[in-house]
């Protein structure tokens, strides 16, 4: 293999849940660097990685990125990630890089992405998909996503309450993603709005944990998590 | 296996973007059922089974879905697949039903979906998900599609000029499905609003002739495909 840095999407959580080319790829490298956080969810992508490495053959490094500190530290973190990343692969060596979900999509990937790109434009870089948070949270709540002419939002967790109620307004189904710390205000917003029925909550899907609620005023304090969502479908409120 | 009917996204095309889960049920199920349009491309789903199926073991069923038909011809095609399925599933037999991209995402699945649940509610049904062409393109674009906070948009073809203007305004990533019937007027909004630079138009991706157009005035007529979709990227467009 051509020396280069191959982001693999390993899906939500569930081993079985990464795709057959990003088992194989991360088989395949020289080197295969899991990021890790300090919370008890955040060695899952290690966890589905030592399931399909040869540790007699493959190098594999975990490097720790504490959450929920300041950004320049975040960033030297990532930094110095970027760095290592770019010496490995300047030296010869295919590097995997895995990540939960898709490296795509609110992956904490692409800050590194951005690095490598903005310091080191020589590492030429591969990303694989993986199964999103939102297709496997839809999957475990039996609730589609869109149909032919179905316009669809994903908004993050720091929406206004007005802007949210437009987009309610113009699209057919809204994720809202890492609900958990605007839960009551999502909940009376969709009461107002006729939309409850049309809600379901996804907690930690493919994680240990994980819940399905289909009723969103049965959700309690202590059922919000961090990786949780919630998809509002229009077809599923006139059900 | 409790008998039931498991639908399988097997991704956009390339035979490796299935899930582990995804080719262990097909090779596990009694009945693999492929549907199969008129078009060239809609076979890919067929050889992608071809690859994880036992034949002396299981048994494939193609069943065939002619595409622009009227509604009441499609109708018809979706309740007798939904009849077959069903009769399979209650004599004992677990049916996988393969999908390219996701079941829930603008699958067609989602007709065989609600006719069963309309009709047939005692099949049980498992949605095992697929990487979608939205994520497959955006890794064969080299765009990501969202970071943090950003809010993304899917729009299908029907948008009208007006509402995709604000929703251009309105999200940071919006992602236009087939768009190959409107593509001169998205390329004439997207200029007026200068967002040229952050669109990427992504034919057939996973498919043959697929290909990346990172200028989308540089898309000829003949570059246009049913199987087409158009990233545009607010984040692209400041690099």
């Amino acid at each position: 293999m051509n020396p280069r840095l191959i982001a693999v999407g390993v899906g939500p959580g569930d081993p079985e849940l990464i795709t057959l080319k990003g088992a194989r790829l991360i088989g395949e490298a020289d080197v295969v660097v899991c990021p890790i956080g300090d919370r008890s969810d955040s060695s899952v992508a290690a966890t589905i990685v030592d399931g399909l490495i040869d540790p007699a053959r493959q190098q594999v490094i975990r490097q720790v990125y504490p959450m929920r500190k300041d950004p320049a530290e975040m960033e030297a973190s990532w930094q110095a990630s970027a760095a290592e990343v770019a010496a490995l692969v300047q030296s010869g060596k295919t590097v995997a890089f895995v990540t939960i979900g898709d490296p795509f999509l609110y992956s904490t990937f692409l800050y590194l992405y951005r690095i490598l790109g903005e310091s080191y434009p020589d590492v030429a870089v591969q990303v694989v998909p993986g199964i999103s948070s939102i297709n496997a949270a839809a999957a475990a709540a039996d609730c589609p996503l869109g149909l032919a002419s179905d316009r669809i939002a994903i908004l993050p967790a720091t929406f206004e309450e007005e802007g949210l109620r437009q987009t309610l307004a113009d699209f057919d189904t809204v994720i809202l993603m890492k609900v958990h710390r605007v839960f009551g205000k999502v909940r009376s917003l969709l009461a107002e709005l006729g939309l409850v029925k049309g809600a379901v909550y996804v907690r930690r899907v493919g994680l240990e944990g994980e819940a399905v609620f289909n009723d969103i005023d049965a959700v309690a304090e202590e059922d919000l998590d961090y990786l949780s969502l919630v998809i509002i479908s229009k077809a599923r409120a006139e059900l």
